[in-house]
């Protein structure tokens, strides 16, 4: 299914984007005072269902009518907004300002219900500045969420055209796509052609936030030369972005004149775009930063929209040689100033994180970052564990992804099998979504998150019980894991045959497993006691009673399981 | 290339199997006493090289002249034996029993060139039982390697046919091409038929150690009947398997009668196969194990040929839900018992681990398992670290497998893709061992191995430098990193752009931060101090020389790095 995007003027901008509901699921709404909370419900056949939070918007709405051109209904325009509060010396109207003061906005209320927390840890947790609500005023079509580490662990896509490849289109069907593979946030990285109207596209039909770095439009007003950028060119962009309704942006104002020579040593230097651009700046003017010179008077414009600070890491490390340096840290440290700054104009921030960092120094970057910047929410990319697999860093990076999330990352920057070698197409996105969100639920489940075993146990229960069509479905990737069964087993009376090709039908542990179960239920040999009691038994006649069942250890489990 | 494997009576056991170097390399061999040690060597277009530790055999040598009916070569029946050594009551011709007795053997000597360490670290890490060299006497085509937490962390990867699928030939070829992609041993779990034939074909052409779980072939003699195996069956087709040459054989006999019924309660019992049919024959016959009750027998066995014990864990948990659990740890205790027994045998030992663990429950594992089987080398099954993602368990499995390496695993057991859902064919197999060995480098690289960072700066210099080439010939899988590139720059001339699609070439931060480099190291910007001692200089004279070398941050290097 798809529904067709007309309306540019550009050749290549007609196209489709997947709608309809992932397979085995349906759209249900909560109702909190009247606003409509999504949950993807997965019905089991079993007759049970469980209920997963829900990234995707509309798109996997049956009973939606989705128009791109018109884009998706501005619901948030309709809820109540508190009035501005005091921050410093001025008012304001953000999550943050807010929360300090005591008020629960329906974003928070609507966030606590997708949770499944109490409105009030949502609000404490803002107010504290330990998790950010990344919703521009200009935004309203967008589904409030929450980036924090009480809340379950986020997961960012980047999309983005740049100037060698993929069209508007594209990126608008990967924006859905990756969403609705559960895509927290989207950041819209384009860099070629047709920046602004390829963001307004998206963010009016994007129900998640969506950030972007301004540095990168910013330059392509000045045709690319990086020593030609004013803080007058780059505060005009930000403001063009902000009324579009960007939900956070990556502003790299930590990348000090005094850093850049501290990068010279190092193996990879700096790979950050905007890190790159902004050291070329300073190097060329040597003079101050403008992102940090004039950080005040940004805070004053994120602050009007309640824009939320993605504050870069311009000096990352680009390789595992690099990590935890010099560099890295003293524009940790710089990042943490300039939290203060924000949280005094109430601005939410949220610190960005390396990059590349071997298992050994993961934590170390968690616990420093949250003692410079007073636990502002850690946003990182990866980490890779290793730079030795190009082409599968989508591996490498779930492996520091996961440990750094445990660790207490809030958000974790997918990345695709096509890292350092090209643009990510749709498959990309996709494998690039469903591998981080292995690395958040991981992280959840070894966090204790509420909620997040139940879709564990729920799968292994199907796993166990072989229902195969509800192990799909229970799945990340429901489609990928019918697939692969298939191939080898592709009958329909497979999906409910008790085994599977790995093992053939004698041999499956699993089945012989609940064979086991059954007897053990049957002869009360339940508990530790209840064996010893029952060894002091006869055992020969225990034995002659199996026997005489018919040592029926492959019966199906539904003739087991009877009396 | 291929060559072709005849001989077989099956009509589908002519097939090819991989031959020739992996891109950008060739073997090269170091001599160790008139021992040839491979090497892969890795060409650089700068002029250096990289060598590399080796699993992949002969198939790898331009040189060399594969015949798979005749075998590999039997290089290790022409070193000089050692004469058995007084063990316990008796003489035993075992690495284990020699390492005691002081002797460094031929093996010790050729594993110690190939892992960059002394020989005598080797040799006591084998005497404490620390590390195993499972070289069966009658497998003398493999080249030993050896498994041990002082080690590089080993990957193995199982093959073999079941019922429903594969064939022979198709699992020779997945073992050449396991081997290739450097799976450090393989595991042969054929439970179809022709198993013996199976597995004669494999061992006499791998260079690698061969492993099985001798309970399955014996399962197949008593028509899939558990109830009526018997310990005589069982020592029957271990002496058939011993005199093939297997290396190492996975024994359950950790699973006890009365630990049968803790498993009743798991959300998902017992799946280990050889678990499962051990707990049914238990049941059944309500009495002890046989592996457990003809313990020493076995022991007596193995010795013969210098097999090694993996002690099997058959009560691993097979979900979140049943991690690190009373039947799981029951079991753990007996394998610490048994790896005694074996010992004072002579015989080497390691311990089978699991399997499905959440992040938070993984270095307990690795800490009881040395506490109770005195550190004798952990061989875990991934873990899993959640049970969501059904098609993408070699991710879900990489994350526990690089964290309970880094916590002191010696080998891991590689999950491909189809994991739960079917048998892996040939590229899955390929992706699960790309996989396994980045959880294993992330391993080395934390657990800070000798070379393990090697391979990561040679990788990461050349990325800087733009040498996609080498950047290609480094990485784990060269040709499908180099397909990646290709799918958006496929020009030669793009091997050496000094940009990737995903930035374009205006955008490249490692190209900025090339020509920063090339800037901050001309005007001697190079260290903190520096930098400081410039910044009292003018800078308005800096900015205006910057400017009249023409702001030229988009240099090639080649340029900028010209005087």
């Amino acid at each position: 299914m798809g529904t067709s995007m007309p309306g540019t003027t550009r050749d290549d901008a007609t196209a489709e984007v997947t709608c309809g509901p992932i397979e085995g699921s349906s759209k249900v709404y909560l109702d909190v005072d009247g606003m409509a909370v999504p949950q993807r419900r997965v019905h089991l056949t079993n007759g049970e269902h469980l209920d997963l939070y829900d990234t995707s918007g509309p798109y996997t709405d049956s009973s939606a009518t989705i128009d791109l051109e018109k884009g998706l209904a501005k619901t948030r325009d309709s809820w109540e907004r508190p009035a501005p509060v005091p921050v410093g010396g001025h008012d304001a109207a953000t999550q943050l300002a807010w929360a300090r003061a005591g008020i629960v906005t329906p974003e928070m209320r609507y966030i606590a219900a997708r949770e499944g927390v109490d409105a009030e840890l949502v609000r404490s947790e803002v107010a504290a500045g330990r998790a950010v609500i990344p919703v521009n005023h200009r935004h309203p079509e967008s589904e409030p969420m929450i980036i924090g580490k009480a809340f379950a662990v986020k997961v960012n896509a980047n999309i983005g055209n740049s100037a060698v490849t993929s069209s508007i289109a594209e990126e608008v069907e990967k924006m859905v796509w990756a969403t609705r593979w559960g895509a927290d946030t989207i950041m819209d990285l384009s860099t070629g052609k047709d920046i602004h109207l390829t963001r307004e596209w998206i963010l009016r039909n994007s129900p998640v936030p969506v950030g972007t770095v301004p540095i990168y439009q910013a330059l392509e007003k000045v045709n690319g030369d990086p020593t030609r950028l004013t803080w007058e060119i780059y505060r005009d962009t930000v403001i063009e972005q902000a009324e579009q309704g960007v939900d956070y942006m990556t502003v790299h104002a930590g990348v000090l004149l005094r850093y850049v020579p501290l990068t010279a040593k190092r193996v990879t230097g700096i790979v950050s775009r905007g890190g790159s651009i902004m050291a070329a700046w300073c190097l060329a003017h040597h003079t101050e930063s403008f992102l940090y010179t004039h950080f005040d008077e940004l805070c004053e414009i994120f602050a009007r929209y309640d824009i939320t600070f993605s504050l870069g890491d311009g000096l990352r490390p680009g390789s595992i040689a690099d990590a935890n340096d010099e560099a890295q840290f003293a524009e940790l440290r710089t990042l943490g100033e300039l939290t203060k700054i924000a949280k005094s104009h109430g601005v939410q921030v949220m610190i960005e994180g390396p990059g590349h960092v071997p298992m050994h120094k993961i934590a170390e970057n968690v616990r420093l970052e949250e003692e410079l910047c007073e636990e502002a929410p850690f946003y990182t990319l990866g980490p890779l564990a290793t730079d030795i697999a190009p082409a599968y860093d989508h591996i490498t990076s779930a492996i520091g992804a996961a440990m750094i999330a445990q660790a207490g990352t809030a958000m974790l920057c997918y990345v695709t099998p096509k890292e350092h070698l090209g643009l990510p197409n749709r498959d990309d996105v996709k494998v690039g979504v469903i591998t981080y969100k292995i690395a958040a639920h991981s992280a959840d489940l070894a966090k204790g998150h509420p909620r997040a075993q139940e879709r564990d146990d729920a799968l292994s229960k199907a796993r166990f019980e072989f229902r195969w069509t509800d192990q799909f479905n229970l799945a990340l990737d429901p489609d990928t894991a019918r697939e692969y069964h298939d191939e080898t087993m592709p009958a329909e009376p497979a999906k409910t045959a008790h085994f599977c090709s790995m093992c053939g039908p004698k041999f499956c542990s699993m089945r012989i497993s609940a064979d086991v179960r059954t007897y053990a239920q049957e002869n009360g040999l339940v508990t530790q006691e209840d064996i010893d009691a029952r060894l002091a038994q006869d055992m020969a006649a225990k034995s002659a009673e199996f026997a005489a069942a018919g040592n029926q250890v492959y019966l199906p489990i539904s003739e087991a399981a009877a009396p």
